[in-house]
């Protein structure tokens, strides 16, 4: 199944700005890409990098996996490809640090017209569709708008129950789920730089090497 | 299966305290114990709370379920059970908000030696031990250690990958969780409350209503 992975890598992950640099926010950005990347091939699908500009063959994402560069906001990129694509068809976000071949299985495996993985915070963060007229709005809770409007459509929908797939990288938070549970370049990415630290009260927290 | 959930009421969730009076916190833990328990008999397991104080016949659940009062902290308490329980037995969290009897039957079903499933932050939200051996130590980052402890017995371990069941019910943020995706005591607790908000970053938080 052709499984598209959106990608923009201007001004990445602002949302880390206290605890790491731009130049880190980029590459993290790309080794979580690889990560989705990798996964979505192994997991027998195909994957397509819809980015906002080119690779630069960064990552070897670029040199194994085809790329498509559409400078454009996201809604529209995807519902371009929505349009134009044979069902079914799948998008996965590019930042998810705990992404596994199996977790992704567990979205490509159910056959209901729309098949979806809400990330923390009421975002979409992968879905299949079966039904050629489903249309995306990306924003704040999009997810709950995605299944109304797949109920609409007709589509049986399945929401697949992951924390892998739930878990997208957007907070210093997010960073020590990568730790704690992450094997991919993201993981290897955070691990260099950072390790959690427990403090009295049985919270845990990132802290620079 | 025998499925023990600790449950602490005293002073509950302070990190919540910004967002609910004591009162409204101590409503909320109850409301969230009532969906574990519920959700336990209905994947066909053996709630029994194990509680530092007397229930009051609160939420439904005093009067429904096996209670053990046990006025210790939550490792030693644990760990008494899991030196004179029956095996296969499971411990489950009281506190979280997501829970239904599907996500909980993924915990029932391996046949592993340990099936665990991580918290946001490295707790351990549930388990179920088949070997007699195995002890608690709850902390910070208690799921890499359960993990660790299991293999060390020689079990093999399953994890289960639950968005559900690894959202716990810790800060404001998974109170949005509860109302986008609860459907319980818990969920209706915070609905008649509370309510998401949209800024225009994309980003959602809790609202009084």
């Amino acid at each position: 199944m052709k499984t598209y992975v959106p990608f923009c890598p201007d001004e990445p992950k602002t949302r880390l700005s206290d605890v790491m640099t731009e130049q880190e926010r980029v590459g993290f950005v790309y080794a979580c890409l690889a990560d989705v990347c990798d996964s979505v091939d192994t997991a027998g699908a195909e994957p397509v990098v819809l980015t906002t500009q080119s690779l630069d063959g960064r990552a070897g994402v670029a040199d194994r996996y085809q790329t498509v560069v559409r400078d454009e906001p996201l809604t529209p990129v995807v519902n371009a490809v929505l349009t134009d694509e044979k069902k079914p068809v799948a998008v996965v976000v590019a930042d998810l640090p705990l992404v596994t071949p199996d977790a992704l299985r567990r979205l490509y495996e159910p056959d209901a017209g729309f098949v979806v993985v809400p990330g923390r915070g009421g975002g979409t963060n992968a879905f299949v569709t079966r039904e050629d007229g489903f249309r995306v709005d990306y924003h704040g809770t999009s997810f709950v708008d995605h299944v109304e409007r797949a109920r609409k459509l007709g589509c049986s929908v399945e929401v697949v129950d992951s924390f892998r797939l739930s878990t997208d990288a957007d907070e210093p938070v997010d960073l020590v789920e990568s730790l704690l549970h992450g094997d991919g370049n993201a993981a290897g990415f955070v691990e260099d730089r950072f390790e959690v630290a427990e403090d009295g009260d049985d919270r845990v927290s990132l802290r620079r090497r």
